[in-house]
């Protein structure tokens, strides 16, 4: 880091549960403690981490705890999505009680999706729930998940189908920490980042087009504006509908399609490659249906391959469908999904598994045809 | 059954997050499948039930459902406290799983209290959140857990350390399973019954005092009231106070030093008689120190005795200490205690822990001195 110094940007989020900051910046690490101060109670913060991210930045953070009053303790998991299991979660509980944690001191989720996502589940149900500090050290976990409470575990019978909405009661982002993160991993949070754009924006959809978050080219402080953006826009969509009941259900844009082709390759191929992925061959299906703009679908095509990110899927269709119909958000035998109207405009439909299958046939592994 | 049909009784509940029915009556079983219907939405019922309880119980719910037009399913679980951990909570969340159930799907829970507390936090976390019906068939269970939306599964830790704060849909107490509960199980659950009346009701009070509810001389009529007046009890403190932050601390009346009992004992002491006994211990100790009044401790130790519950206890007074001050309700060094002042009055007051170890050195163990 060089020259001026980056300035730090607050995103507040007003849910029916909680209002909670998000601070977003750079050197924010040294600031987790007095920020956590703020805005927790109790005495014990319990920094929740992987192992590869504790190697990393476990020791700073638990120093800015301590200097800020904090008595500390500090769990890990082996790092990897195999650890987002209910047994880990139960050890991470034990952890937790015999840490001496009572429900009005914090845990600190410090790491990616999958700490947050299980830190937060831990904090949602340990004592029928405590207090969690976010520190999100992935894009992904800065742009998505650390935003809207949303907790889980996976079970062997799919991802993310045990958990909680919970709120934080602070999150802290540090872009300085996307420095350790490989360009492959970055490039694949730049899905969802995408998505942001498409549900919300044109005007970061055309920015993020002519630099590509994923090109190594932007300052610091361009970093903080577009991570901050990110926030805003999930937290506009997540104040609005805490439970996703309406409006949050526009953040699913390419899931659909893209959780069966994540699932379709056991999880291989990235989250946010397989919502660019499905993101794609939902608006070039609709569109071959007559049901959106063909500009639409080709505008988004074309920044997804900019990026690097995949734009199809050669998973056979009856695969892709029956893994799109055991997604948590069926309802019954009917699936809703979400429509491009245009680059900023969406809409969420119900449709039947049987149109489902029109839109798969007709926008996905469409190079072989 | 003989004679005039047992009238059924309906109590309301509601809270900030759901409002839901109470139905306490005779014959309930065969009507579990329509009131559900009318309670929940969804195609699938999923039947949560211990193993000895689903062997009494289940067919006749599976057929009430299906003649309601649910499609049924039955995930049952080894009987006892020793199921209750987070081992078999995964468990059952796989077998949601398999069973295809979606968010807009229900859970039955038929049981007792480990039941209704496992199957009400594995539906307040699959899939972030699906209905519950809550189906007592123990006195605790009616009385008691099935109010409130408290769930739970104990850890290595510590029983009900982790659980989560979750609403039923519809509760359906049928007092004729009562008939296969064991006299030493409803004694045990009377514990709970007069603590009810202590905080909030003298007249019941006196009622359970002429005819012990486990005297086997109350009319089926006669019990399908009392349960109701406490379901109505409990009600009344979980309306003005979902989350336990005031009010409904008072439900934890005789539970600090009783939780202390119940530990100490290895769990082989019920938790109706720990309470019972942790009740008059703190009442007792109170009015030796001048707290409250000496006749409200001897009218609750009278009643205990009454009914054949423990009046104190043996256990060492530091190691009821070290408990007591492991619970979860502890705030960093003080604790919340609940003072009688009179039968159908109490409070809660914070204490210090070497306060709490005056009471417990004034009031329990008294035999001995």
């Amino acid at each position: 880091m060089t020259g001026m110094p980056v300035q730090e940007r607050i995103v507040t989020v007003d849910t029916p549960s909680r209002t909670y900051d998000v601070h977003v910046g750079s050197g924010m690490l040294e600031q987790v403690g007095p920020l956590v101060r703020e805005a927790c109670t109790g005495e014990v913060a319990c920094v929740i981490s992987d192992s590869t991210v504790a190697q990393l930045y476990a020791d700073r953070v638990l120093a800015s705890l301590a200097s800020a009053g904090w008595k500390t303790a500090l769990l890990t998991f082996p790092a990897g999505e195999a650890s987002k299991r209910i047994s880990t979660y139960g050890k991470l509980l034990e952890g937790l009680a015999a840490a001496g944690l009572t429900r009005d001191d914090c845990i600190v989720a410090l790491g990616g999706g999958v700490t947050g996502d299980m830190a937060g589940f831990a904090a949602a149900t340990y004592l029928r729930g405590c207090e969690v500090a976010q520190v999100p050290t992935s894009l992904l976990a800065m742009v998505d998940s650390s935003v809207g409470g949303k907790t889980a575990v996976d079970l062997e019978a799919g991802k993310n189908l045990a958990g909680a909405f919970f709120q934080p009661s602070i999150v802290v982002a540090d872009v300085d920490c996307l420095d350790t993160i490989s360009h492959d991993l970055i490039t694949d949070s730049c899905g969802e980042v995408i998505k942001h754009a498409v549900l919300s924006d044109p005007a970061l959809f055309d920015e993020l087009g002519r630099t590509p978050l994923n090109g190594g080219d932007l300052s610091r402080d361009a970093l903080v504006r577009i991570v901050a953006r990110n926030v805003e826009i999930k937290r506009d969509v997540v104040d609005a509908d805490e439970r996703e009941q309406g409006l949050r259900q526009t953040l699913n844009l390419g899931h659909t399609i893209g959780h069966a082709i994540e699932a379709a390759s056991d999880y291989h191929l990235g989250h946010g490659s397989s919502v660019a992925a499905g993101m794609c061959c939902m608006a070039r299906g609709l569109a071959r249906l007559g049901e959106t703009d063909e500009d639409v679908a080709r505008r988004i095509t074309t920044i997804v391959a900019r990026y690097g990110l995949p734009t199809d899927t050669d998973v056979d269709h009856s695969v892709l469908l029956r893994l799109a119909h055991s997604d948590k958000k069926r309802h019954g035998d009917s699936i809703n999904i979400v429509v491009p109207h245009a680059i900023g405009s969406v809409s969420v439909e119900k449709v039947s598994c049987e149109r489902l299958a029109s839109i798969i046939d007709a926008g996905c592994g469409t190079k072989e045809r």
